[in-house]
C-alpha cells in the first residue's frame, strides 16, 4: 500500500488530487480498480482514460482533465509507470547465506551479502560479489566473476570464464560461455576448434530466458553495458553487442559480428557472421542481414503475409522474376525503337 | 503384451482374425513385424500395406480386405493408433512420495499422490495436487500450483505465479513465468519495467522442451485449455492463445497479441505484438505476421527455395519491384495512348 | 608453455625459427603478442601478418616470407590451428569418480574411469562407459547408454532410451528425447501420440546449447557419426540427420525430414516435414526448404535487406506480382500482334 504522496515523492510530478489516496498495485486503463494505479501513455486509449475506475492515474499535463480520479502529472508518464512498477516487483530481498545443499569449491569466494540458493553448484576460484542473488540450481565455472547486485535465476549455466559486470539479471534455462561453432574442415569430416574466449558480459545488461551466448575462439564474446535481450537469443563466438542495444525474441546473431550501439534488432531477426552493424541501426522482425551496414537506419527483408492461394502464385513468379524483368526490357526496347522510327519518319 | 480383443475391447472397432492373437507394440507398416500392430492412415502407403508382416492392422472398412493378416476396423484409424500408443507409453507409474534430495519450502502443500523427485525445488505457499509428478531438478517458484495429474518434466523451472490446470505436460527445459521484455526509454538507456502478471495455463495443455512463456507486465499471459506447443516455442507477455490451438516449432509469438481458438502456426511462424488473429487461422511455415487476421483461413509469407544462383538474381529484382511495375505502367499507358491514336485516325 | 619444436612434434610441419622458443597460447594475428602463437588462413589478413607480434604463426609455405618472427609452415594453416587449439583447451582432465551428492539409481552401470559430478541424476538401467564425463546437474532417464570418452554438459537432460556413442559432446540446456510433437484430431481437440521410439547419437556428434531432439514416434529420431549441431537447434522426431552435415543456430527441422550426408544448413534455416535432402546439399541462412532436393547444390529463399520504405513498396509490389506478369504477357501479345500486322501490311 502506498499513498500518493509517496509515490509522488519517489518519481517526482504533480498530485492533483488526494495525496492521502492509497494504492496497492498497478493495472490498465481497462482493468484497473479504485485501489489500483494506472497510466496513459497512448492516445489511442483515451476512451478508457476517461472511464477508468483507476484509484490514480499517471498522464501527462496535457490530458490530466480527462482523468476521472486522481492524477499525478508528470512529463512521461510510461517512464513513470516503469519506475513505479519497480515498488511492485514479485522478487524477494535478499537472504544472505548459503543454503546447505548447494555444493562450493572451497576457493570460491562469496560475499557475506551474496544469497545462494538451494542446489547451486560453484566451481573453483569463482568471485561473487556483494548483493548477488544466485538461484537455485545454477551451475557457475571455473574462474567466473558475477559483479555486485547481480541477480541469476534458476537453472542458469556459466560455463568457465565468463565475467558479469554489476546490476545483470540473467533468467533460467540460459547457457553463458559454451563452445563456439568452430571446426576445420579435413577429408570430409569436422575438426574441433577448441573455443579458448570466454564471455564478458557489461553492467545493468539483462538476459532473457533460454538465451545461448558462446564463449570467444581467442578473445571473448563481449555484450556491453545495458543491453537488453529477449529470450531464446543466439548469440555466436566473438559476437559484441555495443552498449544499451535491444534485441528481442528468437534473433541470432552469426560469428564474429558487431552489433552497434543504441540499435534495436526485432523478433526472429537473422544476422550472418563477420558483419558490423551501425550505431543506431534498426532491424525489422525475421529480416535477415547479411551485409554489414554503415548508415543508421530501419532495414527489412522478407514479403507481407497473404491469403495461401494468391501466395503460391506470387511465389512462382518470383522465382521468374529476373526474367520478367528482362521481358520488360526487351518491350521498352521495342517501344524505343518504334519512337526511334516515328521520329525518323 | 495385448490380445488383440482386449485392444478392441479399449477402442472398439471390429476384429477381423484371430481374437487370441498377440501383439507387444507398435510399429510402421514397413518395420512391423508379427509381434506388433501397425495401422493404415494414408493411401499412399497401400503397397506397404499390402505386403506388411505386421500381426495386426488398425484400418478403415474400406481397406481391410488389403491387410495380410489380422486387421481391427475402426472408422479413424490413425485416431485408433492414437489411443493405442498410450498403452504403450515410455512414461512409469507415478511413486507417490517426495525423494529425500528434494528440498521443499515448509509452507508448500503437497498431496499425498503427488511424486516429488531428486533434487525438485519447491517453493513457499506452492500447492501441489493429487498425481501431479515433478521430474528431478525442477525449480518451482513462490505461489505456484500444478493441477491434477499434471506431469512436469526435469529441469522446468517455474517463476513465482505460474497457475497450472490439470493434466498438463511440460518438458524439460521450459521456463515459464521470466519477466516479459518491457523496458521505458530515458536518455538512451533502458529503464526496466518490472513484471507484475503471472501465467495461467489451462488444463490439458501439452508444452514442448525449452519453450519459454513470460508472465504479463500487469495481467497474467495466458494458455487456454487443449493447446499444444512443440519445442523452443517463444510466446511473450500477455499474449493469450485460444483453445485448442497448436502451434509448431521455434515459432515466436510478440507481446500482448492473441492468438484464436483451433488455430495452427506451422514452424518458425513470427507474430508481431498487439495483434489479433481469429479462430481457425492458420499459418504455413517461417511466415511473418505483422497484422492482425480477421477472416479465417491459411496465411503465408516468404519466396520459395530455389538454386543460389538464380535466387540473387531474383533477390535483386526484388528490391527493384516497385521500380519494375511503374515500368510496365508505364508502357501500359504507352499502348493505350497508341490505341487512343489509332482510334481516333 | 610449449616449445615450437613440441607443436612441430604434434601437429608436423617445418619449423622456420627457433625450435627452442616458448609459446603459451593462441591469438588472432592482430592481439598475439610474442609469447603467442598465430595463424595465417585467409589472405584477407596479409597486413596483419607482416606487422603481428606473434611469437609464431602457422602458415602456408607459399606465405612464410612474410612471417616477422618463427614461422610453422603447414598444408593446412587452419586444420593446423584446429589441432593445436586442443593444447589450451579450458576442459579439465578427467577426475575419475561420482560426486556423493549425485542421486544414482542402484541399477545404473558406471565405468569406474567416469566422473560423475555434482547433484548428477541417473536412471534405472543407464550405462556409462569409460572417460565420460557427467558435468552437474545432469539428468539421465532410465535405459540411456553413454558411448566412451563422451561429455554431457551442465543441466542436459536425457528422457529414457537415448543411446549415446563414443566421443560425443552435449552442451548445457540441450533435451534429448523429449515427446514428439504428435497428436490425432478428434472433435476439435487433439489426442496425444504417444513416442515410443528413443533418440540414438552416433560417434563423433556434437551437440551445441539448448538443442531439442524429440525421441521417434515409433522408431528412432538419427543423428549419424560426425554431425556437428550449433545451438538452439531444433530436430522433430523420427528425422535423420546423415554423417559429417553440419548445421548452424536456431535451425529446425520438422518431422521425419531426412537430411543427405556431408550437407551444410546455415542459421535459422526451417525444413518442413516429410522431406528428403540429398547428400552434399547446402541451403543458405533462413532459407525455408520446402520440397525434397534431390540434386547437390547451394539453395536459398528470402528476399535481400532494403530501408524498410523501399522494403514496404516492393513488398506491395510482391502481393501483386502475379498480376503484374499477366498484364506483362499482356503487354507482349500486343506487340505480337503489332508485329503481326506490320509484316501482314
Amino acid at each position: 500500500m502506498y499513498r500518493l504522496s509517496e509515490l509522488v515523492g519517489h518519481i517526482g510530478g504533480q498530485l492533483s488530487g488526494d495525496p492521502d489516496y492509497c494504492v496497492s498495485g498497478l493495472a490498465t486503463l481497462e482493468d484497473a480498480r479504485s485501489n489500483q494505479l494506472s497510466f496513459f501513455a497512448n492516445s489511442r486509449y483515451l476512451k478508457q482514460l476517461k472511464v477508468s475506475d483507476a484509484g490514480a492515474v499517471l498522464v501527462h499535463a496535457s490530458a490530466a482533465v480527462h482523468v476521472p480520479h486522481n492524477a499525478i502529472i508528470v512529463d512521461d508518464p510510461y517512464l513513470a509507470y516503469a519506475r513505479l512498477s519497480q515498488l511492485f516487483d514479485w522478487r524477494d530481498a535478499i537472504q544472505p547465506g548459503v543454503c546447505a545443499t548447494a555444493t562450493l569449491d572451497t576457493t570460491a569466494q562469496i560475499d557475506a551479502s551474496a544469497q545462494i540458493c538451494a542446489q547451486a553448484v560453484i566451481g573453483p576460484d569463482v568471485i561473487i560479489e556483494a548483493g548477488v542473488y544466485i538461484a537455485p540450481h545454477v551451475v557457475i565455472g571455473r574462474g567466473c566473476q558475477i559483479g555486485k547486485d547481480s541477480r541469476i535465476e534458476a537453472g542458469v549455466v556459466l560455463y568457465p570464464d565468463v565475467i558479469i559486470g554489476a546490476r545483470v539479471i540473467i533468467h533460467s534455462g540460459s547457457v553463458l560461455g559454451a563452445d563456439g561453432f568452430g571446426f576445420a574442415r579435413h577429408q570430409q569430416r569436422w575438426v574441433k576448434i577448441c573455443q579458448l574466449g570466454g564471455v564478458r558480459i557489461g553492467d545493468d545488461v539483462e538476459i532473457g530466458a533460454g538465451v545461448t551466448i558462446d564463449r570467444g575462439a581467442l578473445s571473448p564474446t563481449r555484450i556491453e553495458q545495458g543491453v537488453k535481450l529477449d529470450n531464446q537469443i543466439q548469440i555466436a563466438h566473438n559476437v559484441v553487442i555495443g552498449e544499451h542495444t535491444a534485441i528481442a525474441g528468437c534473433t541470432g546473431i552469426a560469428g564474429s559480428t558487431r552489433i552497434g550501439k543504441r540499435c534495436t534488432l526485432a523478433g526472429m531477426v537473422g544476422v550472418t557472421g563477420h558483419l558490423t552493424l551501425a550505431d543506431d541501426t534498426h532491424v525489422t522482425a525475421m529480416s535477415l542481414v547479411s551485409k554489414s551496414i554503415d548508415k543508421p537506419g530501419t532495414y527489412s527483408s522478407g514479403t507481407g503475409l497473404e491469403p495461401h492461394q494468391q501466395w503460391k502464385r506470387n511465389v512462382v513468379r518470383f522465382r521468374q522474376l529476373d526474367e520478367l524483368a528482362k521481358r520488360v526490357r526487351s518491350l521498352e526496347q521495342t517501344k524505343a525503337e518504334d519512337i526511334n522510327k516515328v521520329s525518323k519518319t
